[in-house]
């Protein structure tokens, strides 16, 4: 005997698909979700259906949008000589947050891991390059993860684009704002010895 | 401009309504949606639908049950002279993982609070006083939290059932089994010197 009735056993084990949802969360979702009104719930089985029709990817920046192009390409006025790469779509959002960035975003959807079997050719890399040798981009900011695949992807990515004359940035790494020194680890301590700046 | 496209701007909205799911993890789930298959996204929708569908609560017992009368009612051996009472649909779960309890089921659907606005109309109390005048009714065990308001349900259901010649327990409240003395609370120690027992 299952310990729910099949319905809910079958909601409860889809819930604990989703990343961060455990057996207890699932199981308290799913009990609100049978508690909630018909009409909130389906509101939420019709939203998944939605994203899954209407949400693609951008055609020229791979960003994922329900027009294409998307609209950060179409905005009027976003300097487009000027490209942040990202590693995901939601990473757009934590640049725009900034309210300074007024240029284009292309984005890899991941970032080079051997271990994990992610080479160039799995990530928007040859889009990339087709973008910069089609327009006058002068810099490509490379905003991908500080960690040990974001470095390895933003390496790779300088090698290839140097040549093509175009400036690389990568964003600055160091201690965060508003933190602690005492809470830095010595990698991050390390590089923000390095890459200190005169006052 | 909203963050993201709209279908996904409403799913993560969808996601946040979810208990214990706030903004960074309604994104997280909205965008793990996006990136599986159509196929497994869209069986989560159809689950959520065949819950709302085919979910409802026993005419009896008032647990969760996709047949009526449910399962636990139904269960030939059980016995029907021992009633557990639980809050929620899912303490029956909690119950039955001990393997020792073999009578039925009374889910209240929440529990005494003033304060909130939940009267004894607003739970499944009439239905249970109506079985217990129906039946052979030994003993009713009342399982509800051993909170304020569970404390408080569980001393009303005893006024109300004991007139009636039936067994009203309550289950022991004490200092769990596997904890240190050292992390009970003090009005849990308290109750567990109060409800000591000779060895």
């Amino acid at each position: 005997m299952k310990d729910f009735p099949e319905p809910m056993e079958r909601l409860i084990q889809e819930f604990k698909r989703l990343p961060g949802i455990g057996q207890k969360s699932a199981q308290r979702i799913a009990f609100h979700v049978h508690r909630v009104s018909r009409e909130d719930a389906l509101r939420l089985a019709d939203s998944i259906r939605e994203v899954k029709d209407k949400i693609k990817f951008c055609g020229i920046c791979n960003n994922i949008t329900d027009v294409d192009p998307c609209r950060y390409c179409t905005t009027p006025g976003r300097d487009p000589a000027l490209i942040c790469v990202v590693e995901e779509p939601h990473n757009v959002l934590a640049v725009e947050k900034t309210r300074q960035f007024r240029g284009l975003y292309h984005v890899l959807h991941g970032s080079l891991s051997p271990l994990r079997g992610v080479g160039p050719e799995q990530l928007q890399i040859k889009s990339l390059i087709a973008r910069l040798k089609g327009g006058n981009i002068k810099e490509i900011i490379v905003a991908t993860d500080p960690n040990v695949e974001g470095e390895a992807t933003a390496l790779y990515l300088a090698k290839l684009i140097k040549p093509l004359g175009i400036k690389v940035t990568r964003i600055a790494r160091g201690v965060p704002v508003g933190s602690e020194l005492e809470f830095a680890d010595e990698i991050t301590m390390q590089i923000a010895m390095e890459g200190r700046q005169e006052l």
